[in-house]
């Protein structure tokens, strides 16, 4: 698909946003490209019709092209409706200046003197210097039926038609010529007889399946009748592209979108035939996935190939755009998670020791859990950093184990008393939750749910310490019983492990952008594990009451 | 976010593209909306300057409007440059005719008179005409420190200078004033104070993190100065939105791409405090993201919140858009496995019987791990149509092992050699793919593997089946001893499933669009499989050599 480029597109302004520029400018946005545009004249337009216009003068469409030109660097030009012979010898002037020395981009010539209602939108003497002056300079022109049988002086009627009609277009200087067949009902027996006639002559499009794609051609319906293009080369190639006729009102616009999704294509250096691949296909689905917008023939549906982020981008100021984007999601759900009543009694020291005693031997169950559940992470991880990364948190749960240890013995709870210790319902359901979660998922949705109670814990410590620090604040440690657990979550080591998970999860969603399913996947996941560490407070709570 | 909405901007045309209506078109298709408009002025404009205006007639700018809102359901407006007094009584005639009998969607008013180098953009009287005259027909007016310098005949220096200038303002009409200070330098102190002095006041913004989120706010850096809006509502509440302050030349525009996106929000039913918390961050983001057109001040990146789409749409005429991309992305390899050797001499009939029976008997192996990978798929499915789906598969592989036994009999080969054969290495490496595939990602990822041999299969089945039709096809069935084999494979029941196969992945990759980075691993895993199913092939008529 290629990066971003600039492209310049000199054409008509349509208030009602179907055509001119403004289809232009949103089929540069829509396949992620910077359009430019010079105005040759406005139109008070909507999809019933045109109300008023009102022409641009010469100098002034000029100054336009120049102020774009001699700024901005420019990788491909279209040009749509010029209006009239001023202007349309403003455009070749201004592009004769520009391009004296150096080559110019990729030009995309859409004719457009004969509307899709067969009205004539452009004085026949503005026709013949479009033809004589602006032709030659052009890479593609993208004349319809009506324009080309204007050109040439004689009717177009079959497929064959078409090839001789786009191969005589070519004598007036353009590199190629793409005749849009949309006015020509056509079947795929004709496409066959002319290439049956001229094989040499290439088929693409939709429904015109590569080899080894026999299981795709025969599930798709064959369509009765065709919309034929027919693209000639000066260089010697002719292709014809084929895709289903549809029925459908919204297609204001077509031409300029065909037009301008094909300087896109070529901005990026796509080859003739990739590049009207590419743009017969974005063409057709805007028209075929348009919603009615307007009485009269309204516009297409521009961006369909584009989708929103669910998650906004990481910038200096906003690091964890997804962490918070999380927790907003579940804001009650963690709320009752990170200020729960166990943490504020902890932290008051006034919580009752049989509570806390609960609390740890599960916890030493639930951390066995939680070593295995980062084994299999490990199992699942593709690389070698992947891999390690989990492996090293095994290694620091298995020293958090000791820590643990020494606590519960500060508690009288024994390592015997620990092991033998039945594991409550709430340790089992959120033990087995993550390796279910592992079980199903991908790593990224695995990770969801091992950081909700990295991070949770992190949040738990970071309240406490703030708390402890303020002179009216909730939290004691001097005598706090629990004062070494406060300590330790709030402590540079495990904050440390914080800030890795925040930026592990983060990069991942970065690196890989979610749909709005399965980003509300891993939001019930995150949402399930902050229930599921309430219930393991609620735990300890109970056994006190 | 909401669904698509309409949206008329009423501006200047910028030919440059990073201001005017081509900011707030690009804007609108960004965030998805439809966007229409009416031009009151064309600049000849780059990123260093303005080197032209061209005024449009007063009657013609109101034909612009007329013919949009005569036509299009508008879901919100916003108003840009308005050129001079003519163009701006232009705008409140056609305003008031539209919405005399009924209300006005929301009307932004981005009071453009002051650009941000400090050039004056607005004649007096045009701006006293909009003062009187638009502004009490606004939702929200967004004026910067010049402007509403201007309007309040005062200078505004601080927070508190701008948190009376935006109560001040409301005096002549808007439902909401937004005071930008892009112009006005403040620190999270100078915040503070002004919230102390009137607790009353909200924050909000970029670091600015909500209740139990402390883990972010200490990972995230402390600006040191900071951007700060202050936004005015007339039904009270006061909100300061606050963000760091970057260095950036790409601020073309910004103005244009503020009221655009609040007017986005607008549309879709925000409040006046989301919509601004959801506009800045957009606009902001787009100044850190955007890369450097032009130069001077180049325009912001519109295109941050938007990602292309790795797939096309699916379409009544393009129903597989998602298989035809796998099999083109791995063309070389499909090829390989699809149009192998071995098939070819199995349609001739030539093949080696000792090729064909080491090939059933492994067949009967792999069948085993395809069978329990479907399995796995069902342990890792989280719906019962997706498990029976699963289990209905390992139904219908139980069900071919029967004809497999069949056709092992025929060729002489019992049920107890078949459990006694060795497995190859080529069935282990697949099998096990399969295995690992299943314990590492998640279900769609291990339906990429699955489909790849049932897709193969029946690719190969229709191939000989089309070839055996042809009077002088390369396939005889007419006394093959391979007959049984080619017609199961071609057969309504094999090519039944593949159909179902296909409609699954092109379901799932609609319903859940990937990212690159996700979309490659599924090439990656098909293109694996398509090599082992080649190794396959391969293996059987090394036998016979």
């Amino acid at each position: 698909m290629g990066g971003q480029r600039t492209i310049l597109t000199i054409a008509g302004s349509d208030s009602g946003g179907g055509a001119g520029i403004q289809a232009d400018l949103r089929t540069f946005a829509a396949l992620g490209h910077y359009g430019t545009s010079a105005i040759t004249a406005l139109t008070a337009q909507n999809t019933t019709g045109v109300q008023g216009v009102h022409g641009v003068p010469p100098e002034f469409l000029e100054q336009q092209i120049h102020s774009v030109l001699d700024d901005i660097d420019v990788h491909a030009i279209k040009t749509g409706m010029l209006f009239d012979s001023e202007n349309t010898r403003a455009v070749v002037r201004a592009l004769k200046r520009h391009y004296s020395e150096h080559a110019m981009p990729p030009l995309v010539c859409d004719p457009v003197c004969v509307s899709t209602s067969g009205a004539s939108l452009l004085a026949p003497e503005a026709l013949k210097i479009m033809v004589k002056e602006l032709f030659p300079l052009t890479t593609l022109i993208t004349p319809n039926k009506f324009e080309a049988e204007l050109l040439l002086s004689r009717t177009i009627g079959s497929v064959e038609d078409m090839v001789s009609a786009a191969h005589d277009l070519l004598r007036d200087g353009p590199r190629a010529v793409l005749l849009k067949g949309g006015h020509i009902t056509a079947t795929l027996a004709d496409v066959d007889r002319v290439v049956r006639a001229r094989p040499e002559i290439c088929i693409m499009g939709e429904g015109m399946y590569g080899d080894n794609m026999r299981i795709l051609a025969i599930n798709a319906p064959q369509p009765e009748n065709l919309v034929v293009d027919v693209l000639c080369e000066a260089s010697g190639p002719i292709t014809i592209f084929a895709r289903p006729r549809i029925d459908s009102s919204s297609t204001h616009g077509t031409g300029c979108t065909l037009s301008a999704s094909l300087a896109c294509a070529l901005a990026n250096s796509a080859t003739m035939s990739e590049a009207v691949l590419s743009a017969t296909a974005y063409t057709h689905v805007g028209i075929v996935t348009a919603s009615q917008i307007g009485a009269g023939h309204g516009p297409l549906n521009h961006l369909h190939s584009a989708t929103q982020l669910c998650i906004p981008r990481r910038t200096p100021g906003n690091p964890y755009p997804f962490t918070q984007l999380l927790i907003n999601r579940s804001a009650a759900t963690w709320k009752e998670y990170v200020a729960h009543e166990f943490v504020r009694r902890l932290g008051q020291g006034t919580l009752a020791p049989a509570s806390f005693v609960h609390f740890i031997k599960q916890d030493y169950h639930y951390l066995k859990y939680y070593a295995r559940v980062h084994g299999l992470l490990a199992a699942k991880s593709s690389s070698f950093p992947l891999i390690e990364s989990a492996t090293q948190t095994i290694l620091n749960i298995l020293h958090e184990i000791n820590t643990h240890r020494a606590l519960c013995a500060e508690f009288g709870v024994s390592q015997d008393e620990l092991e033998r210790t039945e594991e409550a319902i709430e340790t089992t359901a959120y033990g087995c939750y993550l390796m279910d979660v592992g079980v199903q998922g991908d790593t990224t949705k695995l990770l969801m749910a091992l950081l909700a109670c990295l991070l949770g814990y992190g949040e738990v410590g970071l309240w406490l310490k703030s708390e402890a620090a303020r002179a009216d604040g909730a939290v004691v440690l001097e005598g706090n019983p629990y004062r070494r657990w406060i300590e330790d979550y709030s402590g540079p080591q495990y904050q440390g492990a914080v800030r890795v998970g925040l930026d592990l999860i983060e990069a991942r969603a970065a690196a890989d952008p979610s749909s709005p399913a399965r980003f509300n996947e891993w939001c019930a996941v995150w949402d399930q594990c902050a229930r599921l560490e309430k219930a393991f407070w609620d735990m300890g709570l109970k056994v006190a009451g």
